[in-house]
């Protein structure tokens, strides 16, 4: 991708410090506070462009939501989506977003435990040698981190279109010890399924015959419970 | 498949009595009787036409194999795998291996509970119309009567060629609570995967980019506590 002088980029996150949060950790536990109400806080991890934060956003207004990246040419460009998903309405900042950026390396220094509700993790990258295993976001030193940060209602919601990641990350959630549900391995197969928003990378591979891979991840025991009352009766008697 | 008169089929399976067991019912509670030994009793539901648990059969004598049918013509051409198996060898009856005619929807009345340390499901029919989903072998129905089966060290092996089956083997382990684990979403990835023995039809659609998706389902006690201790290793610290 094509890289701006990165002080340019810097200067215009600094103006957009409605939307934008360069120093996360500031707001650990103070997240809500930051929104100005109690509602269920929903990130992202690697957001990217941004597209899928930002219609989900505007598209849920009783969540709020912060996308987080590691690049700021990347929140940068997540700031434009989410202004243009508001901008036929009266609103001028987005009310129910924020993009911040961070590592998600060090994601335990910027929320409490149980401070979100639910991880979203799109299109995240493969690493596809054995030796980068580590850094693959379903690794289970990651999910260790995540069930730390997730209230009683916690979920991971993951997809990528990566066979091999997509086959790491299910051992590693079973081998973890986590509830799957809602496994699908051809997330389109009937045509583009409405329910779910698009990331760009999603839109734009679509067409071209690729598998999106999803699957859903209860941690909270309040999910669990929830999901314990109804998880057979798809299957008939 | 041509299929030969039934008589003629019925009676080269009467004639063959020293491997073919027509009323399994009839050892319910006495399999290791039969085998005369106390060696773990595998199973295969659905064999086909018998490579898999053939070859198994003799690849590893200290196990006692069963594999099932409900097609007569399935488990005489069966007969004719098993033999050939071990046929450069002294051995005249195969001695660690039965082959059975029986429909898996009465399996309970084949075998006492714990009777069983494994099942193999090997692309089993994928019964693709929702409406004939209580017929797929991976329902949690079927789940429920292999859990009453299977002894302590009881596993599931399933593997199958198809992208959806495998999708709603997956919901159904994961909603039935059963811990699953090596999950594979292309077994040959890497090449042919010699550690597993193969199917006629892995075999004859292997070349073809057929993904075989495979998965073991621990469901004894024992089995669950020795994957336990090193079920986390494989990730490193």
């Amino acid at each position: 991708m094509r890289l701006r002088g990165r002080k340019g980029i810097r200067e215009s996150l600094e103006e957009q410090q409605d939307l934008v949060i360069l120093e996360p950790a500031q707001y650990k536990g103070k997240w809500q506070q930051l929104f100005g109400n109690d509602r269920p806080i929903h990130v992202e991890f690697g957001m990217g462009k941004g597209q899928f934060i930002s219609q989900m956003s505007f598209r849920n207004p009783d969540i709020n939501y912060i996308g987080f990246d590691m690049y700021d040419e990347l929140v940068r460009r997540a700031t434009e989506k989410s202004r243009l998903a508001w901008s036929d309405t009266e609103v001028g900042t987005p009310p129910n977003i924020k993009l911040a950026l961070a590592n998600i390396e060090q994601i335990e220094n910027v929320f409490e435990p149980g401070e979100i509700e639910r991880i979203y993790l799109n299109f995240s990258d493969p690493w596809p040698k054995t030796k980068h295993a580590r850094r693959r976001l379903t690794h289970p030193r990651f999910l260790d981190k995540y069930r730390q940060l997730l209230n009683s209602r916690g979920q991971i919601h993951f997809k990528t279109d990566s066979e091999t990641l997509f086959e790491f990350s299910l051992n590693s959630f079973a081998d973890s010890g986590l509830q799957m549900t809602n496994i699908s391995l051809n997330l389109h197969r009937e045509g583009i399924n409405e329910e779910h928003v698009m990331t760009e990378y999603e839109q734009k591979f679509m067409g071209k015959g690729m598998n999106i891979h999803r699957v859903e991840v209860l941690i909270g025991k309040d999910a669990l419970e929830e999901y314990g009352k109804t998880r057979l009766e798809k299957y008939g008697k």
